[in-house]
């Protein structure tokens, strides 16, 4: 029998009644590939805010700090892997702040998935007090997974050009000592597709800056030279086709304009076959972390009803990011 | 592609953020059967209150009612079937059940698992006024999964032997018209075990009360003379073994006292095999419902991670009695 902490997930994050986003979206991908996932819901809402209407309840700062205090009293912070999201308001993200950094003092070997949800497209959505917490917090990450305009707020940079993107991945790495910084989606501009190797760019035969998505991995991490070299990490990129789709349970009110539905379902799409890509892990020549209860599937392995419900399920970033986190790790 | 309505299913139940209980226990597996699960959190609580200490929030009345307002405004209220179990106090349970009535006024066709969580070995633990809110309930559910404590209330019944086990069956068809009812464990106790055809009793070599659970099923569905005779429902029995075993999630202080582990392990666990027997559907000589999204599984065609995900995860009542249910529907 694995032991009760084995590959054992916290998920702190958003929940909806209805539709697939925050804990909704994570959660049931995770348990598929065999995690245990504790899960904190940070609010309680009918459905994403990309619907005209939508309510519910917010957990307050001292109602997360007393559920984290209850739960390493009863022994069940068993978890090796955190992974944070959407929290309502500074002191909230503050009492998961701290948490994170409880966890990670008494177990340094803790694995922190933390997305710092700000905003997007140029616009915060939460309070700018929870800028500097976040900032706080980089530094107890294993990985991180904002936007472009995320790493924008946190970085203090414009990312406008090769340059300025290479400097905003240096200050993550850095300045806030990240070692993995994946940007999930940023528009691919003429400046970001010439700066791409001819094998990652898209075909040229689309011109606009909306055709394309670019997902880029930067990791210090087994890097030679990574102190202060000239070369600080290792960065993948990966470009996304925009195809128009409909994004079930984010809305198509004001969200559809916001968070355009047909980006963010091709990228599903993308990082859903990325991640059950078997070649993933056998060019590594490596065990994926985890073999007895998080094998990498061929989606022909799952029950059909399954595989319909998980391409449904958006898996936004995290089940990927993680995973790539996983294999990274495997390969120290 | 599916109908968005087809088969899906709104969940309104309790959260821990750690362990296998209410929702926790419910959602995963009906997700793997290819269901959408809309959730709805009654309470949001660190664990089980069978450990020692345990916190967090439950949702007031207003927020309940508030919440499914703005689903249905949004027009999210898209399921076909219904599944609620605990929620914490009168006024919150009021509003529940409003949903429910106004669910089953809108669709007479929609399936209602009202799960009537009072208590349990001879305890309420809700506050006496839920009793009369959940008997107004039960003549909109389609089935009701209470334990023989719970029988006990919603009657007014002691049951002692085979007349009052009779009798609390009758009531809850002809006076609270429920068309089927689960009652998902009595103990085995001799005047019960006489009462039981020889096919379904268990071997004659054990002789104690604790060593065994009953999970007795009543359907007043397809009976000939159901209305008023002297056969009023078809009664199915199963025994289910105790043996020494823990139960996952629901600590291991008091509550081991007053809800013993051995027994609800082997519960689950029987349930759950009798949920995957196949041959539960082959003999009926019909397709079992929604054969497009929720196939009946062999086990073996589950990855191994997701079966032993199931296996840790308690299913309690929930998806076994829906699986009954929905073959019951079918045959039609």
């Amino acid at each position: 029998m694995p032991s009760p902490t084995a590959g054992r997930i916290l998920s702190i994050q958003s929940h909806v009644a209805f539709g697939y986003v925050g804990g909704k979206a994570a959660v049931f991908p995770l348990q598929c590939l065999g995690y245990d996932v504790d899960v904190v819901n940070t609010v309680n809402f009918s459905n994403h805010s990309g619907y005209g209407r939508f309510g519910g309840s917010r957990a307050t700062a001292a109602e997360l700090a007393k559920m984290f205090e209850l739960m390493e009293l009863n022994g069940l912070l068993l978890c090796e892997r955190l992974l944070t999201g959407y929290v309502p308001g500074a002191e909230a993200l503050a009492a998961v702040k701290d948490l994170a950094i409880r966890m990670k003092q008494k177990n340094p070997e803790l694995i922190y998935l933390l997305d710092p949800v700000l905003g997007d497209s140029g616009k915060l959505y939460v309070s700018p007090e929870c800028i500097p917490i976040y900032r706080e917090a980089l530094q107890y990450s294993t990985v991180i997974t904002p936007n472009w305009f995320e790493v924008e707020v946190l970085t203090d940079t414009k990312i406008t050009d090769p340059a300025s993107l290479r400097k905003a991945l240096r200050v993550l790495h850095e300045t806030y000592h990240v070692p993995n910084v994946v940007i999930s989606s940023i528009p691919l501009k003429v400046w970001l597709r010439a700066a791409l190797p001819s094998s990652a760019q898209p075909p040229h035969t689309t011109n606009t800056d909306a055709d394309f998505l670019a997902c880029i991995a930067s990791s210090t991490e087994g890097t030679p030279g990574s102190e202060g070299g000239t070369a600080p990490s290792a960065v993948h990129a990966r470009c996304i086709p925009c195809l128009p789709g409909y994004f079930s349970g984010v809305g198509r009110g004001r969200c559809s304009r916001r968070r355009p539905g047909r980006h963010q379902t091709v990228t599903t799409t993308a990082r859903l076959s990325a991640h059950f890509q078997h070649s993933n892990y056998q060019h590594l020549k490596a065990s994926p972390p985890l073999t007895s209860t998080a094998k990498p599937l061929g989606t022909s392995s799952l029950p059909r009803s399954a595989q319909s419900h998980l391409v449904r399920v958006s898996l936004r970033t995290n089940p990927f990011v993680w995973r790539w986190i996983s294999v990274r790790s495997s390969l120290k």
